[in-house]
Parts: C-alpha cells; sequence; structure tokens
C-alpha cells in the first residue's frame, strides 16, 4: 500500500492540525475564517462515490465531529460544508464557520477575496485549541 | 406534528423530482448545469447537525443514491456536493453536475451567473429519468 499524500497545493495552502481515524484535518490559512478541511486518507480518490460505504459512514462522522468543535469554539451564524474540488482533485472536504457580518455574506467564501495572513501567534492558538477538542471527541 | 413546508424560495427555484424515505428530492431550473438539492423533510432543521444521527446517516445514504444517479446519467467530470445555506435557511444539500467544460469551470456555480431557462420539454423528461431511477435503487 501506497503511504498516502496530501495534494502538493492544500499542503502549501495549509497548516496540518490532527489526523482522525479516516481523515487528515487541515486548517486553511486564510484569517477571514475559521475554516477547516478534512482529507480522507485513501489514495486516489477524488469523489465520496470512490470511498466505501464504511469509510463514507466514517467520514460523515468525523465531518460531525469537525463540526461539532467549529461551533462550540466559534458559534457560527451558518457553517458551510463542501466537496467541490474542481481545482485539487483529491477528495476533500471543506468546513467553513460563516458570520452575517464576514467579508462576502451570504456568498461562498470560494474565490471572492484573497487570503488574509494570520497572525503567527493567533494561527498556533487556534490550532492547538481545535487539535485539543477534535482529539477528545 | 407540523406538516413539512418545503421553503417558498426552493419552491419557486426547483421542480419537485420525487421523495426519498428523508429527503424531497428537487431540481434547480437552471439548464447550464444537472443540479439536484436534497431537503430532508425535517421541520426547523438549518445545519446538518439538526438532524439526529439516524437522519444523518439516512441524508448521506440519500446522498450516496443521487450521487450514482447523476453519475450514471450525466457521466460528470465533477460532483459538487455542498450545504451552504447562506441564503435559504432550510437545510438543504446541493449535488451538482460539473464538466471542465461547463460555464463557469472551474468556479463553484454559485452567483456567478444568471439561470439559464430549460426547455420545457426537456425539463419533463430530464426529471422522469432521474424520478424513474433514483426511485429503483
Amino acid at each position: 500500500m501506497r503511504t498516502f499524500q496530501l495534494d502538493p497545493r492544500l499542503k502549501n495552502d495549509c497548516e496540518w492540525v490532527c489526523d482522525l481515524e479516516l481523515c487528515k484535518v487541515i486548517l486553511l490559512k486564510d484569517a477571514n475564517y475559521p475554516w477547516l478541511i478534512l482529507v480522507p486518507m485513501v489514495n486516489d480518490c477524488v469523489e465520496i462515490l470512490d470511498l466505501d460505504n464504511a469509510q463514507q459512514q466514517q467520514l460523515w462522522r468525523e465531518s460531525n465531529i469537525v463540526s461539532h468543535t467549529l461551533k462550540q469554539l466559534f458559534t457560527p451564524d451558518k457553517l458551510n460544508i463542501a466537496a467541490i474540488g474542481n481545482v485539487v482533485a483529491q477528495l476533500h472536504v471543506h468546513h467553513i464557520v460563516r458570520y452575517s457580518s464576514d467579508l462576502c455574506w451570504p456568498k461562498p467564501v470560494w474565490g471572492q477575496h484573497p487570503a488574509k495572513v494570520y497572525e503567527a501567534e493567533k494561527l498556533v492558538q487556534r490550532i492547538e485549541k481545535i487539535a485539543q477538542l477534535l482529539l477528545q471527541k
């Protein structure tokens, strides 16, 4: 079995948070939104349909855990959950905290505004807090 | 128990395809893309987290059935699956067939182009074909 490799673009745009049973959890480096991405550690997987049934169930269990964690930490007005993948083919599922006061509300976030750079300390703190909560669940 | 009511905007923008066990399946009246939306028939539901565990599992089973059907009928280059809900709060999950040749590839479709009106006959045929396949599965 080949070792799982994270897509280079995801690797570049995100910071690693933790690994769950099926998925890597990564955080997009855009301080405009708390934005986590779940990436199933399965090679050559593009569509959710490419996962077998047990893996799909696990993906949605982990999506549920991530959603609960984001809700607990950030009290969003809305969570946006999406598997798009038109640019990066490797299957990945966005979980984005949205507020009615955010930069591009009510539009979806993709392709609207350039990413805002995180302050280094804030980024580290955010990742630590999220990882701690995720690994407790 | 209150009867489930589809959000007026979804009702206006879509045609009913069929009811599955949990969800209404509706088709967005935009001939640019084969575009189905799953709406769990549960009142006052905004986030996936608002569904109980059994309902969440059923939602993703039905998403799987819808995805298989779209794949079989339309051979997409990519499926886009998303629960956004910034404008229409009632929980609904988009399933959109994308082609690398489509109008706004590789961008996500929301807010990019006005909907293209379906020819009446094509719309009826499409809905019948999709409903037939969904109800077989």
